[in-house]
C-alpha cells in the first residue's frame, strides 16, 4: 500500500532545507501554500544562487505545473521515521499519525542602544541582549504553560565585544503546537510581553516578524483508518499505535488539499537530522510492506 | 603639576585593547599584576601574531624591565577623559578620581543537549540558550539589586539553526562594582545560581572562568589631593568635583605599587570609544595646566 512520493525538492540528510531555507517548498508550492516566485526565489544560505537558478543549471527546471489542480494526486501516503522516542519506549513498531502541530517561524529583534559597559548605570541602559534573555525565558516559560513547544536555535549581535552594551540583537523562534488557535494567542502573548518592556523603556524598539508557517493538521480519517489497517494486518494491533507528529513535513501541505496519512517507524534514541539518526532495515521494511 | 605618562602599551581609539585583549597590558605587567610572559603571549584578535612578535617586527621590544622595582616611578598622575556625562550635567570642569571600580570578566559556556525543536518536549529539553537566558536575566536584576554594572556582551552558539535547540552556548560577562568583595560575593551568587540550574536538569554543565580582573582601588589620598588642589587654583573649587570611575585605566594597576591620581574632563554626552567621542581643546587645556 506504501506510496511513497519521493523527489518533493528540498530536502537533505541534515535538515530538511539545510541549502535553502524553509524546506518543503516542493509541496508548499503545489498545496498553493508558497507562491512558485517566492519559492523560486529563496536564496541558499551563501546567498550565492536561488532555488530556480541552480535547477536550470542542474537541468531539473522541469515544465510540469507544482500544483494541486493542474497536477493532482488523489492521496498522499508518507513514510518517516519517528524522530522522537515513543515507539522506541513503547516498544511499538509502526505509529500512525492522526495529527501534525502547526509550525511558525518568526524574526525577533531588539534594538537598544550600544554603551559603555563600565559607565553606563544599570538604570539607563537599554540592553539589546538582557530584553532578548527576557524574551526567551517568557517564551520557555510560556510554552511549558500552554504545552507548546518553543525554541530559540540563532542569537546575533551587532559588533559584538565583551565590554559593551549591545545595541541590537536579533533572533529566531521556531513555535509549535497542535492547534492553530493555540498558535496565534502564543504569538499574541509574546508581542503583548514586548509591547510592556518597550513600555517600560522608552528607547527600546522589540519587533516580531513571522517568516514561515507550516499549518496544524488533523489527517484524513479514512487515509488514517487504510494505514492503521494496513499496519496491523503485517504487524499485529498490538505493535500499531496513533501519535502526533512533532516535526514539520511534507505531508502537513498535501493535508491542506487531498487526503493524507503518514507512517512513523522507531527511531533510535529519537535522534534524527544528525548523523546518529539510525532506523534498522526491519523496521523500515515492515513500514513498506503495510 | 600634569606628569602625564604616556605610551602605555595596547592602547587604541576604538577600545583599549582592541587589537590585543585586554588593554591595559603594559602597565599590568608594570604593577605585577600580570607575568610579563603572559603578556608577550597575548594573540592579537587575528590570531596571526603575538604581542612579542609584533614588538619585534617594529623594532620596539625594548631591553628596560617593564617593571615596578627596576623601573619605578615615584607618582603617578593620568588624566582622561569622564566616559560619563556627570560634569556635563552638573557643569564642572575638573573631576578628581578618588575610586576606580574593579572590573572582573568572565567566560560562562553552557552545556546541554542538541536536540530537534518540534519533537522534543520542553520537560526533556536541556537548551543552553534558554538556560543561558535564564543567567543573563539574573545577572541584571542582582547588579540592580546590589549597585554593581553587569554586562554580557558577546553570546556565541555551536552550528547554531532556527529549528535546532541549542546545545553549547558560550557568554562573556563584565562585572564591575567599587568594592572587591563586593565583587566576590557577585561571583559566588552567580556560581550558586548556576549550581542550581544544573541541579534542576542534570543533562546540563554551566561554568564560569575569570579570565581577566582589574582590581577595585581607592586612590592615594595625598596624591588626590594635589590634584583637587592643582585643579582648584585654575579653575575655582566650584568647577572642580570628586568622582569614581567605572571605566578601567592604568591607574587602577598602578595604584596598587604606588601614589596614584587621576583627573577626568567632560567628554560629550558621556560616548567614548567610539567616533563620536569628543573633548573640546579647551576642556583639555585646563586639566593640563592643572
Amino acid at each position: 500500500m506504501s506510496s511513497f512520493r519521493g523527489g518533493w525538492t528540498n530536502q537533505a540528510q541534515i535538515r530538511e532545507g539545510a541549502r535553502f531555507t524553509p524546506g518543503c517548498s516542493g509541496s508548499a508550492v503545489w498545496a498553493a501554500h508558497t507562491p512558485l516566485a517566492q519559492a523560486h526565489n529563496l536564496f541558499d544560505n551563501a546567498s550565492t544562487c536561488t532555488i530556480a537558478t541552480e535547477l536550470q543549471r542542474i537541468g531539473y527546471f522541469g515544465s510540469v505545473p507544482a500544483n494541486y489542480e493542474q497536477n493532482p494526486l488523489s492521496a498522499h501516503f508518507e513514510l518517516h521515521i519517528e524522530q522522537r522516542k515513543m515507539l522506541q519506549d513503547k516498544n511499538k513498531q509502526i505509529g500512525t499519525v492522526i495529527n501534525i502541530q502547526g509550525i511558525r517561524w518568526y524574526r525577533v529583534t531588539v534594538e537598544g542602544q550600544r554603551a559603555h559597559a563600565g559607565s553606563t548605570p544599570m538604570a539607563d541602559r537599554a540592553d539589546a541582549l538582557a530584553i532578548a534573555a527576557k524574551i526567551m525565558v517568557m517564551l520557555e516559560s510560556r510554552a511549558i504553560e500552554v504545552s507548546a513547544v518553543a525554541t530559540v536555535g540563532v542569537v546575533e549581535l551587532e559588533r559584538p565585544s565583551s565590554n559593551t552594551i549591545p545595541g541590537f540583537a536579533m533572533f529566531s523562534v521556531d513555535l509549535r503546537h497542535p492547534s492553530e488557535a493555540a498558535l496565534t494567542e502564543f504569538e499574541a502573548s509574546v508581542q503583548e510581553y514586548m509591547n510592556s518592556l518597550m513600555a517600560a523603556n522608552g528607547k527600546l524598539k522589540c519587533r516580531m516578524v513571522r517568516i514561515w508557517r507550516s499549518p496544524a493538521v488533523t489527517l484524513d480519517a479514512m487515509a488514517t483508518a487504510c494505514t492503521r489497517r494496513a499496519a496491523t494486518r503485517v504487524v499485529g494491533s498490538h505493535d500499531v499505535v496513533d501519535m502526533i507528529s512533532y516535526a514539520g513535513h511534507d505531508s502537513a501541505l498535501t493535508a491542506t488539499k487531498i487526503p493524507t496519512s503518514m507512517i512513523f517507524v522507531p527511531s533510535k534514541d529519537g535522534i534524527s537530522h544528525a548523523p546518529e539518526e539510525f532506523t534498522s532495515e526491519a523496521e523500515w521494511y515492515v513500514s513498506y510492506i503495510s
